[in-house]
């Protein structure tokens, strides 16, 4: 068969977790991040004769995340996933690109006896904090973000003045549930830098807005927090979201003989509103 | 065919999402709870010949759920529960048991400018609170708990002078990671009261013990914690507990010429260690 | 403290997954479980004193399971759990009762130019066929079954003649969808035999009624699907099942001036019926 | 602020599950889909403003979904999601360009008496069949697929050969377990025709390669896939693969005296290896 030509590709490992551990001081640091690393490069002659001489085992990867986290001194993820590019392209000379996603979980410090506990933790939201890293010879991106932080707004929500047609059924509300599990990611003009500083400070931006936000809509909503993600660090110069909205929705308790003035909700997984939008820093 | 007999059954709706909202104050109330609501009684010529003049729809425990919660001034699932199999079994003769069984989900308010928020919340951890309450005419139990409450203690914790055969791989430690998800309930001798102030207190002398405790084995830890619970709140009689040990294998980096001092570990899923053990109160 | 005192208690290793690969014939034959084993006996001291002389590790188990699937000749995991369960009796007197479940994953063979392929697998559906094995050196129990099939019929479904209150909202139907995620068991009165060929007839008779079945509830097919298990396999002596009710609720398409005879449903996972009954042979 | 600009957006309906059920025939036809609808378009003032004049709300592409697969006469999720864009483009001037993605969920019939029933279904394994559809007034793409797909070769797959570092810790080897979850999508050369015939088609050539390719490495066997996926339907002129080496580790028994000839192996999640590629046709 002659038919048949590779176009892009690239191979790596997946959820690689790694838990890492710092016992140096009193106050133990726990990290755990959960690692995928691809590689692009010179690899057609393992997809079409079958040769592996220029294959790094995907165990081997698996391998250098461990011996990297261990040797490494980074202390954030977005640090971590730029020394592991670096390690492979200088190790590689077949590999054109690295790219390397991190997934950090939230671990929080027990309180005993109304303090942090220096050695006992405990499982946070499932929140996640994320980085996406491309790095080849020549170039480098870095994005930064959060995933599934689930919020919820109990007034201040309303949706009204939509378009409606012969499929309406939905009624206008001036007053509703406003639940979402939302993702971002934003990029810095600078590279990046202080990364747990500004992640802090992006992320403390967009939840005091979602807190004091008068919504019309979910989109509107969204894109006063990413202004306000943009005003905070003045170094982010894109923000990009995602907020599926998680309806919960009111119950009709009339045949009961009840009114149900905002007080009954059945919280709901399917199907989900879908909100997604860009929002760049004006030159 | 007249082989069969029909013996022990119940039926009832699972799964029953509802979150109840309080506005009545300018810092909102939130509750979001699953129920099941399980009925036994005389239901078997439902079963034998297809008559359903005694069975309740499971679509109307439904709406019961929704009415009840709008209509009920409980403020913790373990009134609302209580509540709930009462209604049930005053108005359905035919219904001699009732079980409900809630689990109620974590939020947590946002903190905005150093305040806690009285209209936006986040979700928390996925620990869930627990109650299972059954009800008869004659009799009622109650049993609460956590589920799901995901905790970590990064040093106190050994495992060794155990059974050592042909079968053993396991290096004995003095010194180890030790993840959990431990699911806990109990019983209180009378009958319960104050739920939410004693569910906190079962709680935190259980999380106190697991930060303090010099920890030999799982069983021993556990066993503390179970009897931290007891000691706390004196109307507790009886302790449940279930610790899936949560492995997290430490990375053996001697290949790659690196020491491992309890620093790097792969936290994993499968398998995992199950202890569950119950621990009573000595007359 | 010396208010506590231990009471039941056990401990084991879950989701140990295992797979075993015959490849001495042509038709390679694949087994793929999931096993968790739960020991109870002497083990006091370990929670009292931490003392872990008694302690058959966690790990070994996992081991042991390992061992004993290569040196079995087991074909079928009610086999395998029963072998296992006395190996380890045999070997730790410290230890009074076994528990063995056994989780059997689906693999079809590849159908390959209309013929069943030697050494290529499928993955089949989420059903998993079960064993719960309890040995203690007097007395075995064997307890076999299925998780998770989900079946659904279009036709021949009923619910009607219900009591109606004032918090009925659902509508009585002649026509139903009728869909399930079913789990069953059942015992054998000899202990058990052809292991294979037994849950195969189980299983297909439960298929055919509900297939056949005129349906006037999930309850009256729930107990004509338990009956048929009895008649079809002589040995079993009671079958056990679960029944949640997976809703395909018909949409209202009134608004848009269609009528919907049993056309457009939307499958639901919230809220759940949820039907369960044993239904035990006559004498 | 006037920092911020809105760039890419777009908004919709996920998770739209709906089923769709022709009974017309003794043999029904049963089709089960989940739908998400996405629209980009003239939505800045909704972000910017509040201003809901051009927002047609989720719930009503949710109706839509319903109304439209009421009306439809489409067989297969392909011509559906055609059909579905075509009628939000014609109805939404503010809507430049609609995205419409389907998964199909599996069913199969129950055999009963050795012959399909009509009437009742089982599902099947978690592969779906995927569309992803967008369209403009001025061009389509589409993209059919398949999910989930989950296969294991137990011989005939190798893989040695590959780069040896001081990281490296594998073992080549002549004869592994080769397991993945395959994810596969692919373009017509002419728009789309005879969508279930293609699909079969593509399918079963991939599967037949699958079985019979004497693997070197995952690329190698990916890649012979998608030769013979464009080799069997000369309208493919691209093929994209994702196959995730879900690995099954040969368990070390020389610790127990025990022989392990690729018999006994542990399936493992974490990590996993994950290649890609896109296969082009050549002109």
């Amino acid at each position: 068969m002659t038919v048949a030509r590779l176009s892009d590709n690239r191979y790596g490992k997946a959820r690689v977790r790694v838990m890492k551990l710092d016992r140096s001081q009193p106050q133990h640091q726990l990290l755990e991040w959960t690692v995928r690393v691809l590689l692009e490069g010179d690899f057609e002659t393992a997809h079409t004769l079958g040769d592996n001489s220029k294959i790094l085992p995907t165990d081997t990867m698996k391998n250098t995340v461990y011996a990297r986290a261990k040797a490494s001194k980074a202390g954030t993820p977005e640090e971590f996933a730029t020394e592991l590019a670096e390690f492979l392209l200088g190790r590689n000379r077949q590999v054109q690109s690295v790219e390397v996603k991190i997934e950090s979980v939230m671990w929080k410090r027990l309180i005993v006896d109304g303090k942090p506990h220096g050695s006992s933790f405990m499982r946070g939201s499932d929140e996640l904090g994320t980085v996406l890293h491309t790095a080849t010879r020549e170039a480098k991106t870095l994005v930064c973000g959060v995933e599934n932080m689930v919020i919820l707004k109990s007034q201040n929500s309303a949706f009204e003045g939509y378009i409606q047609d012969d499929l309406t059924t939905l009624k206008p509300t001036a007053d509703r549930l406003f639940a979402t599990a939302m993702t971002a990611d934003w990029e810095y003009s600078d590279g990046g830098a202080a990364f747990a500083m500004r992640h802090h400070a992006v992320r403390e931006a967009m939840l005091k807005t979602f807190a004091e936000h008068d919504s019309k809509s979910v989109q509107q909503t969204l894109y006063a927090m990413a202004e306000a993600a943009l005003a905070a660090v003045p170094e982010v110069n894109r923000v990009h979201m995602v907020m599926p909205n998680k309806h919960c929705l009111l119950v009709d308790l009339k045949n009961f003989g009840q009114e149900n003035d905002n007080e009954i909700f059945v919280p709901t997984e399917d199907p989900q509103g879908y909100i997604e939008a860009t929002v760049v820093r004006e030159p």
